[in-house]
């Protein structure tokens, strides 16, 4: 049998549940009917995630999120088109090398990796280019952990008829994105972040009406999501093979995820978890990057503390030797780490978790947690 | 607990072992050392397999096999390269077109479905047009389940000077591939053929030297193998959240392949699955498309009978019902059906899957299986 898993305090992969990882305890053939009535399912459960069924289509794709991402952007921006990143972190600046090594057109809208994307700027910058075609964003950047105000966006990009592509990888099932409140061509996540699935496999949320104009967009066969649409519309299967264990478990994930109260049950239990988490962190003398109010609940960046007796590689080991796994920072404005706050984890894994934290603390003998500079 | 698995007599997804699958059921850490250190593992054990340790790399990828065989596509043919595509079956025929959407240079020289690749005639295309820099081939054509002579091909390719890619997807681990016998800069495979995992991802065995050569030559960041190989190379990551059970399956699913024996062990007991199956099928009163010299001993193309009374859905779901999953056919020249022999099965599973052939027939009234045209 299998050893214990670990907590995975990361932005994914990610805790999930026994039951979800048992759901891939059985082979399914990919062109059975059994698998395609899976995949309708699934299809039909993400699109009303995000109450979206009049509007827009699920489209799954193998692959990461990175792929996913890639995928939506090659098949929504037309071979001329031109693409506006809004970037405040890692994941948007990937949006821009990703078109760039399409060889499209692409532009770029930077903030610091601590402040929001702001809604007046885009705006400004969409009044003042008529060539940019197109705009996305990232809805929670990992980077940070910064919620981006994605409403005030989609408002805005909206009054300029361009369509708005989400990368909601981190947040999607956990805060709420209604196309009704949300206008956006796509919305692209995966399996393995709040859904708590198991990595493998994204989607996208695509309008039926762009998707429709995306013949031949795409710059690869495997990511072209109007070809994979057409293949799903055709005959209900993925037209290169999927991914069936991870489909099974992603499927349970739903189940529970529904379970547990859908968007509003999964976002309140990882609110508790980031103010347990935040709380308990900032009692041990740790600064968080951000104030509360910019901090989505989904995984928060400390500075690392200035005290030259803390060494990030050796609390991580210490951490993982009690089955915690925290994630390095990636920040380019600070040293810090990150700690997530989503998965299959509640109250008694965060305090077990900081009592973990302030064991190794103790072991190492860091008494001074603040960082070099104060945020 | 989860339903028992049916048999799948498919070219993949297939059935697995039950300890492949029970080894999903921990959840990793995609930048943890111990995942880190599976993945090393994977990578040099799959490199050893076709002993090409000194002269080849692995590159894992996310998805499905056609994603592997793009990238590998992308990445090693340069932006003003042409391919030639030796082409007889669907699997060749759909690199033509990947190359085609990446907007480069193709020509494929082609065969009938139920004809091996003929050397000599590759030859004289090489001789007669140096504006090929690549070529490539399927090793078993799973949509005949032809097999291609792979090491003349591969002789006369190398005799040109020309790299070749081998889409090894459904043989490699079941037919040998030796580097040293089989001048390849490039073989592509998946976790879920021969090697028995399950889907998810895919691999290349690829020339370093060449690798080396092939910065910048991707069409798309997310299929970008030198990109890949050198995220490995530098912390042993993969770039962009991997499937972390799926690795872990495809690790156990590698401890059995090593069990059996290796390639060796691996291809008689499919060897021996084939031959119960067409001796079955034979005295059952099919015919196979193919003779036998010509067949792998992955799938078999079976001429769908004449008679008015089999009808191919209601065969497979009765089939089906009895536990046993087959595959549709997917020739152009004639109508048929396929019915697997890989996986993790064996005598008793083939001659209860003819059993239950036979049941079904006598169910349905159809007493003669001849096809319309005999072969």
């Amino acid at each position: 049998m299998p050893v214990k898993s670990p907590y995975l305090l990361t932005p994914g992969p990610l805790t999930t549940s026994d039951t979800v990882r048992e759901a891939m305890l059985r082979d399914w053939g990919s062109r059975d009917d059994a698998f395609i009535a899976m995949n309708r399912e699934m299809r039909g459960r993400l699109v009303a995630l995000a109450d979206a069924e009049e509007t827009h289509v699920c489209v799954p794709l193998q692959g990461s999120g990175t792929f996913t991402i890639e995928a939506t952007l090659g098949t929504l921006l037309p071979r001329d088109g031109k693409l506006l990143v809004l970037v405040n972190g890692a994941y948007g600046s990937r949006m821009v090398e990703t078109v760039r090594v399409m060889g499209r057109a692409v532009d770029a809208l930077e903030w610091r990796e601590d402040e929001p994307v702001d809604p007046h700027l885009v705006d400004e910058q969409l009044a003042g280019d008529e060539s940019i075609t197109h705009v996305a964003v990232v809805h929670c950047e990992t980077t940070s952990g910064i919620l981006n105000p994605i409403e005030e966006i989609a408002q805005v990009v909206a009054a300029h008829k361009r369509p708005l592509i989400i990368d909601a990888m981190s947040a999607f099932g956990a805060l709420p994105l209604d196309a009704h409140q949300v206008p956006f061509a796509a919305v692209a996540a995966s399996s393995n972040k709040c859904l708590e699935g198991v990595p493998g496999m994204g989607f996208v949320l695509i309008s039926r009406e762009l998707l429709e104009q995306s013949q031949h967009n795409a710059h690869s066969l495997s990511l072209d999501l109007f070809a994979q649409w057409k293949g799903f519309e055709r005959n209900g299967q993925w037209r290169f093979t999927p991914p069936t264990h991870v489909v099974a478990a992603f499927l349970q994930a739903l189940d529970e995820h529904a379970a547990e109260g859908g968007v509003a049950g999964r976002g309140a239990r990882y609110a508790h978890n980031h103010k347990v988490l935040v709380d308990g962190m900032e009692n041990l003398g740790f600064a968080c990057l951000l104030p509360r109010a910019l901090q989505a609940p989904i995984i928060v960046t400390f500075h690392m503390p200035a005290d030259p007796k803390f060494d990030f590689g050796n609390f991580y080991t210490r951490l993982s030797d009690k089955g915690f796994l925290i994630y390095p920072g990636k920040l380019t404005v600070a040293d810090s780490f990150r700690i997530g706050c989503i998965g299959r984890l509640g109250e008694t894994e965060m305090h077990g978790a900081l009592d973990a934290i302030s064991a190794v603390l103790e072991d190492m003998g860091v008494h001074d947690r603040a960082p070099a500079t104060t945020s």
